[in-house]
């Protein structure tokens, strides 16, 4: 499922045969397509979702002793496909993190192991783009995580993976490979972060879960290209300014 | 400046000779007029903005040292007067904060001394509670600021405030009084904050940045009803399930 940027307008679609068919309502249980449709190589994709809320799940890459810790990411950081992540002058250190974000689908209150999954409508790709040098003397991440297009998601929305947790993210600059790892190295998992998020705090559709950074943070200067690839997912590409 | 529940749905609307005039745009440099109108007492007062981003202003009450430390709350918490606040059960300690609100008129960015106040469209109070025993557990406030109707917003914008930094603040609780502070006692004021966050963060027309709470905290207990009453803007109330 996607978002796109048709002569139209902004279209939410789904992907069949090759090519984008255009729907109404991403989050009804059974889509109800429009008519048009837009081929693969034309269509021009946006982030695939427009949160109200962006959970960040911290302390979730083995380093930290649980519990995970949340945090909260403006929604004015996000970005589209091959947009270009604006970090400030004379910010210090800038890192991206390849991670995995769950997209919200139901309205999610007190979630259980059970039924957490039940309210996913299925995952894209974040990088979750960090001032790193910003981050260690700002303990609740404001100046470290809020810059322009620092919340890159896309290129869509998988809506048939089984298991989450067991997904390879790769992470390369400039064509090389800078970080290799996957979902099955974060300590909480999907499900466990939807549960503990939702004790404290409603979800709604179209929100996101960044589900943590397992090993895959790396360092960019000015000028770099940044692809995240998340297996069974797609790619994910943005350049540095 | 309100939001308002009508017969024919949510409308914005001015104040004048004791009615609410229906407007369009509220961001509009100059209103236009729809027609309606609401008189004063009959009107259903709604959170007076739908914001994307809700910032916190921490550590700024003269308990701590500069720099003040924002921070992000769900806008899924946003109330309106007379909403009742949900604490979860079993959860602890439960505070009310009276702050005030600043409401973001203009897209700010990097803003300076000289232009910030150009940004805003107006005041407003917010109630920004707290559950205080997870807050000192949760140095990010994830799980202390985000239950249910912890944000309640109002009852209206006044956009004729020329001195922020001069309010009187007083939460009562059951008609008692338990606070009296005001912004002076903000270590920083309105202009102060909104250079500090807009170096890092953009804020968008609707954005609301909540100035700190100066002295003006105070524990709730199940079935209190609480006001808080800025100068030159009215009163709040909410009361607690």
């Amino acid at each position: 499922m996607a978002r796109l940027l048709t002569s139209e307008g902004i279209r939410h679609a789904v992907y069949l045969n090759e090519e984008w068919h255009h729907i109404d309502d991403p989050f009804a249980p059974v889509p109800t397509f429009l008519g048009p449709v837009t081929s693969a190589g034309k269509a021009t994709l946006l982030a695939p979702t427009c949160p109200a809320v962006i959970v960040g799940i911290g302390h979730n890459d083995g380093n930290h002793p649980l519990p995970i810790q949340p945090w909260l990411k403006s929604v004015h950081t996000v970005a589209s496909p091959n947009d270009v992540i604006e970090p400030p002058r004379r910010v210090g250190s800038v890192n991206v993190e390849g991670e995995l974000a769950v997209v919200i689908g139901k309205s999610a209150v007190d979630l259980t192991a059970e039924n957490a999954l039940d309210h996913v409508l299925g995952y894209t790709i974040a990088n979750d783009v960090t001032n790193a040098t910003q981050a260690v003397i700002d303990e609740r991440l404001f100046q470290a995580k809020s810059g322009t297009h620092y919340t890159p998601l896309g290129p869509w929305i998988e809506t048939d993976i089984e298991d989450p947790g067991n997904l390879g993210i790769d992470v390369t600059v400039n064509g090389r490979a800078e970080a290799r790892s996957g979902t099955f190295n974060l300590i909480s998992g999907v499900v466990e972060s939807l549960v503990h998020v939702t004790k404290w705090m409603v979800l709604e559709p179209g929100d996101v879960v960044m589900t943590g950074a397992p090993g895959t943070i790396v360092e960019v200067r000015p000028g770099d290209t940044v692809a995240i690839t998340i297996d069974g997912i797609g790619t994910l590409v943005n350049a540095v300014a």
